[in-house]
């Protein structure tokens, strides 16, 4: 069934049920949607056995099409990542309910009362790649802000993901809730994504979570909004200013705490009057590490390193790898993450108030710290509970998006017969 | 210079000259960018001659080239208008500025404070037609939110809008705030248009202004995010627990106040319950102000009109007709409502608590009101103190778009060298 007309028209299906699914989701109850989540995360547990095989499916496929180590380690469920899936149905069904909270209800001079009520967006287009938990961690969030969702993992993970889908299906319906509020694309072929970001009848909203140019490809076709996460090339700042036992822990943390993800540093800045103090022994310690240090000119007169090129201060290495460049203090530091950033985490180590305060205001990244570990951007520490991405965009939700992100607000008019005169 | 390379390059020019211009008013303070706003007020007082000469080309070529009445009154600038456009400066210039406003500060798990800080969008492109005083509006809000502009008005009006970019460039440089912040496109190709909503480097955001076509032609071709004010086929729902005074109010209000604005009633539904006793009377009145009324079977076994089609209920009128329906109660309202409703603004007319609280759960339109007019749906009447449009879409803004509208939330986190563990 892959020729282009039938690829569209089954997509087209998905969404008219999706559309028709959005409108029963964005009305049930808190109860409903937690019941929902309950019971998909028990079909789980009763579904270990059929969850393991289909999984064990797609890796034996993976292995033989010559996947490499750390995607098949992502593809990957087991015992312990069941456990992981059931406890995050938990923790969203904790969750408060965002749908239906009315803000701002203020009284006009015209005799109205004016708020906004918080509502779901409606329909929810999610594409991922091989880790099968998204489809858990996608389905669990829409559903609990109320939306319909269309997934469309990886290829890789077909079977895994029609076995998670299984047991969506049957939360759902031990519900009472449309089992269309989440459907999982089951055709691989790439014109079903073409087709899926573009039918801005059906689909409210497009959430790209994967490698760079997929999300820049998705972002340059699609015809509906796109929620997206591009790179995170990270900076930490350490001022003239800063305490430098604080300004050594929060670079160790930046770098070393984890390194394939988007909120590690990849870039340290130093102020030029603290380098000689600050760079060698961090230096040791991240070459101890095992960390590949690059530097400018002036870091290579202070410590042993490779020296940086300018590619360098775009690169987001997401490796044990790290760019260094002495500024001249905050000025240099600011002008240069606001030219290489991608404007996703930054921070600064400082003791000066002022400083902390133009760093705060100056630098335009999705979140901007002072003297903590760019690691903190993320939906947990930030108390969004759970995230369906980081946004690197600035229209409609910036960093970490909970299920607040995957809302809108409608206005809401109290009166008592008012006309306007 | 209209071959399209010359078109490409000079957008270009304009987009990288606000981007940079950008950056400058992004960070300008609270008083700086008041103080550009009474200096354009000021300019505008001075220059009243060159605005009126500026304009009568305008309206001249306008009225040779066959323009309408009604096009060539919205072209119009007077004395009184200019004094309006004064006026609204004034206006923004006394509105609190949003930028680097931080909300929902608070103390996490992990000793840090997260919260969210306002930011401006960086560079709006918005796209009009023939009313000069949109250049205004536009032009000061954006300069209020910490955002430069790109302002392509319509080619009938490019001598108006030449002469007011002058006033506001002398405002900006008498308060030292880059002039590339407010930039008039004045180059009347229709492929300015196209390379303006295809340049995602220098433009964050377009907000078209203007007829529906142009809207989904914008919508259908940017490659950057757009804030859509399609139409305004609003609804009033006349419940059978309805207060028949207060209906009787609010329909004639919703309908008669003004025929051409977005937020008038175009379809009255009607429970059949009430419709003997309230529609004559209504339709009596209706018909007494020049109302053409077009109703369904039903509704034309109670009062004279002519028979509605199918099409009537997805009709923006803008004008004295109304389409009536009667339909069997809540249920029928809201079913309706959903399927032909253009999303802008709806009113339900009852004393019943439990269907008010329906109608407001269940229509997911930009604004849902209870007893009230819908022509309260306006940036004034709501309090933003001024509106860039309404938007009918869902993400980032929906219904009247103020200074908030033009920001972005990014993550502030306040620590004292926490690292993650």
């Amino acid at each position: 069934m892959n020729t282009a007309v039938d690829i569209k028209s089954y997509m087209q299906t998905l969404g008219q049920r999706a559309r028709e699914a959005s409108r029963v989701v964005a009305k049930a109850g808190t109860e409903a949607k937690n019941r929902a989540l309950t019971a998909i995360a028990d079909s789980l547990d009763a579904s270990r056995a059929a969850l393991l095989e289909a999984n064990a499916r797609d890796v034996q496929n993976g292995r033989s099409q010559g996947l490499d180590a750390a995607l098949l380690d992502r593809l990957e469920i087991n015992g312990s990542r069941i456990d992981g899936m059931i406890e995050g149905l938990h923790q969203v069904a904790a969750l408060a309910d965002p749908v239906g909270e009315i803000t701002d209800l203020k009284y006009r001079p015209s005799g109205i009362q004016v708020g906004k009520m918080r509502v779901p967006l409606g329909v929810v287009g999610i594409i991922y790649e091989s880790r099968p938990n998204v489809t858990l961690d996608a389905a669990s969030l829409c559903l609990k802000s109320g939306n319909a969702c269309i997934l469309r993992g990886g290829s890789e993970a077909l079977y895994s993901n029609q076995a998670l889908a299984a047991c969506i299906g049957a939360g759902l319906r031990e519900a009472g809730l449309p089992e269309a509020a989440v459907q999982v694309v089951d055709n691989t072929d790439r014109a079903a994504v073409g087709e899926l970001i573009a039918m801005p009848e059906y689909v409210d909203v497009i959430v790209p979570r994967g490698g760079k140019s997929l999300i820049e490809r998705i972002s340059r076709d699609a015809r509906v909004p796109v929620i997206k996460h591009l790179d995170g090339n990270c900076h930490v700042y350490i001022d003239d200013a800063a305490d430098l036992a604080k300004a050594f822990a929060i670079a160790m943390n930046a770098k070393t705490h984890r390194y394939g993800v988007c909120n590690a540093m990849e870039t340290l800045l130093v102020a030029e009057a603290v380098a000689p103090q600050i760079l060698p022994g961090l230096a040791a310690a991240l070459t101890e590490k095992g960390v590949e240090l690059r530097g400018c000119e002036k870091t290579a007169a202070l410590i042993p390193c490779k020296a940086a090129t300018e590619d360098d201060w775009y690169e987001e290495y997401l490796a044990p790898v790290l760019a260094i460049r002495v500024v001249d203090g905050l000025d240099g530091a600011i002008r240069h993450i606001n030219q290489y950033s991608s404007a996703h985490t930054e921070a600064i180590v400082t003791e000066n108030y002022s400083r902390a305060r133009r760093f705060l205001t100056e630098v335009d990244s999705s979140s901007v710290m002072i003297n903590a570990s760019t690691r903190f951007a993320d939906g947990f520490e930030y108390g969004l509970g759970a995230e369906i991405g980081i946004s690197t965009d600035k229209i409609h939700a910036r960093g970490p998006v909970g299920l607040d992100g995957l809302t809108s607000q409608k206005w809401v008019v109290f009166g008592d017969g008012q006309v306007r005169n």
